[in-house]
């Protein structure tokens, strides 16, 4: 097989069996758009006629699925999931095979899928983050098609761009009406926004609505709506409370922690962000709330007003909001019951859909109106490009999400890290997979000093001024190593595992099988 | 030129110049769609790009506008729209010919397009309803080309069939920030829902919004997303406040009027509708609203909770929300300052798309869910068909708007006229155009008794059954007769003015060119 070379140096092959022809990865903003929106057939559902399906199997019947169907779910439901599981199962049931399986994000509580590929019921995988048993299947080969990693935001152009096409998007509904009205902030699996799922919605050949939790009509409020849902199914229950929300969220109290979140919000100070209409996005893990919480002193000593906050919405971005600290909040995906609460009772909360958040094709989404986000890695070369999809053994636990997205969009991307992880340095000179090009990427925050991407030269300049601790990214990796030795390189195997697409859906890399 | 006949036995030409090949009106739900969505090229626009245009023509040179065009604008401005206007100023001062205007309302305020056709700059017009100066011009053949009129609900579905292919939707915005989010309850000419453009936002190649009232991003509620929108333009004034809201509307004070009001009520009693859940239309004027009076009373007598009041929203809706009488508006147009108000700050008053509202061809619109619709007809035959297109001298006076969209959708149609208009009897053996096939008519009240459509032997039996007085249709208009005498047939010319599509896309009727 011929190989080709991507922008940054990421040696492909030109066609991966059971992917397709390889578009390599060009730079972050050069690859455009030539293509049409995907048009699914237009339908129509006269006065009288009935949604409401009895279950699954009569909704399976009625489309019919068929082998070698793509079946699309959102991930809202996170690790107390219900949906996915109780649809393969009735796939399985009715012996259907080699089904595709589009899952925004892979958790945990998804296992069952494991099997599925093993007796043949689902051949291919299409996901943007993944950790749990499916992950570490993947990593080993277990997938007779490699799977293929998105962004966030790249699934929505994937979606709307008619490159993964949708036959029956099942959407996990904590609240519906009969006519197929949905929301997902109210009901006991009540998860806050269906922003992955709207994009699903829009396109998918068939759109099935699966809830245990049936209003009267007209439902609201109304986050997807009924002109586009076919079936809406009622259910016991399609999840667990307890794995769908966070009860809180809590900022870290490790110390090196802490030390980098305090750097990191004097970065974004240095870099003059701090100011009227600042906006902001970091993730909910407790560094990246101890990044808020120190950006927020900031603001408060300011006495600014941010514009909006962005992403997957925590309880410590409503407090913010609540506070009159952010004017907006932009939310996706809710992390906490705060969110789910806030989302439903505060008008300017505002719940958004995948391609408003992060698509890089369409005429600007939010990530575009960012200043500053706060992001990790698991691994960061010397070129600043990140690795979020494998861990120090080479298996998958993780995926961009909205990672490279937010990246791309921002006015300044920093990373944070401690310089070890697991005892392993962190700076590499090649990251094993890269996930999000070091174009994008303009700061990296450690606990021993702070990198200035090269290409940042007037950020470096401000960040000097201001006093911070700057090192080359070299000297950083020295640093750790001078700790922690040189890592082995991780061998893998030769077969390709899963493809990392780009939001632009060119391909950034490949993961190949390891020995386990 | 061969002449068809279509399902209610209107003749028509099989093909009109400038309008193309007539598909046969065959039935209210006898036509399907057979085709795919409309694709627009996908676009992107990088971290950084503006949409803030300095002018319009600078809008009209980056698109660019060019000869041919069809141009979409939405009418929530009423009699009060600066937008249309002053679009087709620029227009006409850059020289460009033969564009068509795909305006979903015409209003007397509109009287320039007159002139624009006849220098040519204009030569096509695309519209739900007209009146006024336009309206008259059209039926004096004013137009090179055939004037095509719509529904509510069709014009949404042809846009997003690809039947009316937009090239640049110019949307007038009481409120937008510069990343083009917008809505119609903030700023000086705050109209309410702006539900009729979300099709042309949806669908167009090009999509410009024009505001006078510019926010910091991000806008809140937004009504389109900054994903579809190219430009925003800020201009000192969109439109008048007093053309484009009343202060309050007000029930009839004329008895008959009221009695008809209050038959209607009665009509809808006896069909058994006044029950928890009722779903409710009805539209603006005081006739209207004096039914609306009525049902109210029965209502709180019966001590039910409506589900939705839907459609065109009024005050006196807000008032039954308010009240508690309904659990939800449906607004995808508000007619006066508390229908703007409420949809600004009332969760329980839902702002919808006119898809939603009204398009035969999706998974269904709102008004399949109705209950009773109260409707209007210059003319009505002894078919039930209607005309609310012509008035007595054959002039263009109006157009179906969301007519035929929810009498196909209701469970019970209801037709309120006096017997005479302007001296001139209503009930015709022909409606001179015929707009709302009498298929999905099921009730006519009039002053001086009620008819029944025969298809409704059910309907009929629970009218007689509750005392109302049913004359057949015949019989009411001999009663008219005998007042009034036999109207004079109108005579026209053999040019064809202006074609009336069904919802669905077929052709019901034609207007042909009056002597004026």
């Amino acid at each position: 097989m011929n190989q080709l070379i991507n922008s940054i140096g990421r040696s492909l092959p030109e066609y991966v069996e059971g992917y397709g022809k390889v578009q390599p990865f060009a730079g972050a903003f050069v690859t455009q758009p030539d293509m049409r929106r995907q048009a699914p057939k237009v339908k129509r559902l006269l006065p009288g006629e009935q949604k409401l399906a009895a279950d699954l199997r009569e909704v399976f019947k009625r489309i019919p699925v068929t082998d070698g169907m793509t079946l699309s779910f959102h991930h809202h439901l996170r690790n107390g999931d219900g949906v996915v599981n109780m649809v393969l199962a009735v796939a399985a049931e009715m012996g259907l095979k080699n089904l595709t399986v589009a899952l925004s994000s892979v958790f945990p509580v998804h296992a069952p899928l494991v099997e599925y590929v093993k007796n043949g019921v689902v051949t291919g995988l299409d996901t943007n983050y993944m950790s749990g048993p499916v992950a570490q299947a993947v990593s080993c080969g277990l997938f007779p098609r490699p799977v293929v990693l998105r962004t966030h935001g790249g699934r929505a152009r994937a979606i709307e761009c008619g490159q993964l096409k949708i036959d029956v998007a099942f959407i996990a509904a904590p609240a519906a009406d009969d006519y197929g009205n949905l929301n997902g902030v109210q009901g006991p699996a009540a998860c806050g926004s269906l922003g992955y799922a709207v994009p699903d919605a829009q396109y998918a050949d068939h759109v099935v609505a699966i809830t245990d939790h049936l209003l009267p009509f007209p439902l609201s409020p109304i986050s997807i709506e009924q002109t586009r849902v076919d079936y809406v199914v009622k259910v016991d229950c399609i999840g667990d409370p307890k794995g769908i929300v966070s009860g809180t969220t809590k900022i870290t109290r490790d110390p090196v922690g802490l030390k980098i979140a305090e750097t990191t919000a004097k970065v974004i100070k240095a870099a003059g962000l701090i100011k009227e209409g600042f906006s902001f996005q970091t993730g909910a893990g407790g560094a990246s709330l101890a990044a808020a919480y120190y950006v927020r002193r900031m603001m408060e000593e300011a006495g600014i007003t941010g514009s909006f906050a962005l992403g997957g919405i925590t309880g410590y971005m409503v407090e913010m909001l609540e506070s009159g600290l952010f004017r907006k909040l932009i939310d996706v995906q809710g992390f906490d019951l705060d969110a789910v609460r806030s989302l439903a009772s505060n008008p300017n909360h505002l719940e958004v859909g995948a391609g408003f958040y992060a698509s890089p094709f369409n005429l600007g989404a939010a990530v575009n109106k960012l200043d500053a986000v706060v992001l990790g890695a698991t691994e960061i070369d010397t070129n600043f490009n990140i690795n979020v999809v494998t861990g120090s053994n080479g298996v998958i636990m993780g995926g961009s999400g909205g990672h490279s997205d937010a990246a791309a969009g921002a006015k300044v991307t920093i990373v944070v890290a401690n310089l070890l992880r697991g005892r392993l340095p962190i700076i590499r000179d090649q990251v094993l997979t890269a996930t999000t090009p070091g174009e994008t990427i303009d700061v990296l925050v450690t606990e021993r000093g702070v990198a200035v991407n090269p290409r940042r030269a007037d950020l470096r300049e401000k960040l000097q001024a201001a006093g911070l601790l700057l090192k080359p990214v070299e000297e950083l990796k020295i640093l750790a190593e001078q700790i922690a030795g040189i890592p082995q390189s991780i061998t893998t195997q030769q077969k390709i595992v899963a493809v990392v697409e780009y939001r632009d859906g060119t391909v950034i890399d490949v993961v190949r099988q390891v020995n386990m």
